[in-house]
């Protein structure tokens, strides 16, 4: 089987990465060839080296999406994407590459199959940036994508039209609406939601964190490792199971700031705790106030998709798959 | 108030310019400039005619969308688009005319207040299209768009670009999605929905009509006037009411088949009843059972939209407006 993965440098596509390395059987099928592509050049697994080719290009700029497909990949990740932030302040930049790049992979994929039967698997990084307020309580799986942000209408559009290129045979896609993924790995950053995982990666390894929200903030989480395993189970998974509503909201734990807290405390003690500095800031606290606090995926959940179930299990995982397994 | 009607030369577009013709101030505003556009050249209402300026012109072609903006309309009508059965019979045309022309109306609207203030309302022509079975037993205001026609995908698109432009302030746009035009005015045609009108329409004037399926189907009607008056109401509303969800289901009228029939007895006799022959057709059964029976519009119907509540009425709207009056 030949792997493309696209925004393969991105967090998720490193952790994807390694995983097909560390379990060469998990996608079901012998992997023969991996393309990895992203605006920086990705770096393949070394022992997946010898059968990776590695590109830095960006999706949408013309003839790149037809020069991938041309290689004629039989699994499609594609992850690739401008961040939130970027495409509100960058209108043109977000539909160029948030939108135009995922519809010229769509069209590549339908135009090379009219050349040749050609019908890949493609799962698609969409994000729970689809919903918009105001919420129901739990956001169920029929609830409607009123995004209110461009970056959640151009995911949202991706998504219809991953289900009609789906419904018409061109490709046989999924689409899996991610949730705030924590405890993100790296240096803390800038985005609003930095501080869910900045509160417990700084503390764990004796660093000070700043909390910018109340404690009672409520939120939508899954691990990295979670991230990574839906991907890898949306790849084999048999999609006439999921029929023509091909975008899933994944599950998640919803939890309060103040839970996150707590699970720091049982699993590294008071000391960590204190490392966490409250520092109020209006503008995230607005804009945290509007984003999804909890779904109920029943859908996702009957197809074999899991997450964490308490918090004390996401900092475990980030202490084994970051750490080293201990602090 | 300059107005632009883009389809103006079609059915609703037709109707809706007769109602702006016949009562001037049915917009709000007074009209002094009137620009027509379709396909095929529009006919100005004699009425209109000196302040009016027809073109045949398909808005997807390049080029057509900014000149036809470069004069600044303050009041936009879309309701072009190429119809279900042909959009999914021609995949490119379809995303081409219905997708991409209505990107390049709201692109050259966005890139024309570049250059100096600019925000006009757009009204913009939607369809229950949008949503795909399994329904509930009433769609409400909240349920999900997964729609099962490539016409669908294009509107369900178009109604979250139109939202994000709204959200950003380019225009301020309203999505109305039409319930099934009852009775059409003109010719039977091929349209699969066709009998919904047919078996009333042919019978009021003596001829035979053909129905293809049984009594107990039920669909989601309204009238050709209701219609027009959507698209004036939605031209005037004030839309801080509507908020950040810019698309909404218009009120309509659930029944089934065998009520039209009961309708058509009580306003024109047994003998018209009589002129409806039952020819089941299995392909036609098939697709009318995909589609949906029933709606419950809390919010277009609280901002003041307002359709049928009986079939009668329908029946008499059609007398009045396409048979002077009476049988």
């Amino acid at each position: 089987m030949h792997v493309l993965v696209i925004g393969a440098a991105g967090m998720v596509g490193r952790k994807l990465l390694d995983k097909i390395a560390s379990e060469p059987g998990a996608l079901g099928q012998d992997i023969d060839r991996l393309t990895l592509i992203d605006v920086i050049e990705p770096v393949a697994p070394a022992s997946l080296a010898e059968i990776s080719a590695t590109r830095a290009a960006d999706l949408s700029d013309s003839g790149v999406a037809e020069s991938l497909i041309a290689t004629r990949p039989d699994l499609i990740f594609h992850l690739a994407a401008i961040v939130s932030g970027e495409a509100e302040a960058d209108f043109e930049k977000g539909y160029k590459v948030n939108l135009d790049g995922t519809r010229q992979l769509f069209e590549a994929i339908r135009l090379e199959g009219k050349k040749a039967p050609y019908r890949p698997r493609l799962v698609f990084a969409s994000s729970i940036a689809v919903f918009g307020q105001p919420f129901p309580e739990k956001i169920g799986d029929e609830f409607f994508t009123t995004p209110l942000t461009s970056y959640g209408t151009q995911k949202a559009i991706s998504e219809l039209l991953l289900s009609d290129y789906s419904r018409r045979g061109f490709f046989d896609g999924i689409g899996i609406r991610l949730p705030t993924i924590c405890i993100r790995p790296g240096k803390p950053n800038k985005a609003a939601s930095g501080f869910f995982s900045n509160i417990l990666r700084e503390p764990l390894v004796g660093q000070e964190a700043i909390l910018p929200v109340d404690e009672n903030v409520r939120h939508w989480f899954a691990s990295p490792r979670s991230a990574v395993g839906f991907f890898i189970h949306a790849a084999s998974l048999d999609l006439a199971r999921v029929g023509d509503r091909r975008n899933l909201s994944m599950p998640g734990l919803s939890a309060l700031v103040g839970e996150e807290i707590a699970a720091l405390r049982r699993v590294a003690g008071e000391k960590a705790v204190r490392l966490i500095r409250h520092e109020p800031d209006a503008t995230i606290k607005k804009i945290v106030a509007g984003w999804a606090t909890d779904f109920d995926t029943k859908r996702a959940t009957a197809l074999g998709f899991k997450a964490e179930a308490a918090f004390d299990d996401i900092i475990k995982a980030h202490i084994e798959d970051e750490l080293g397994g201990s602090l």
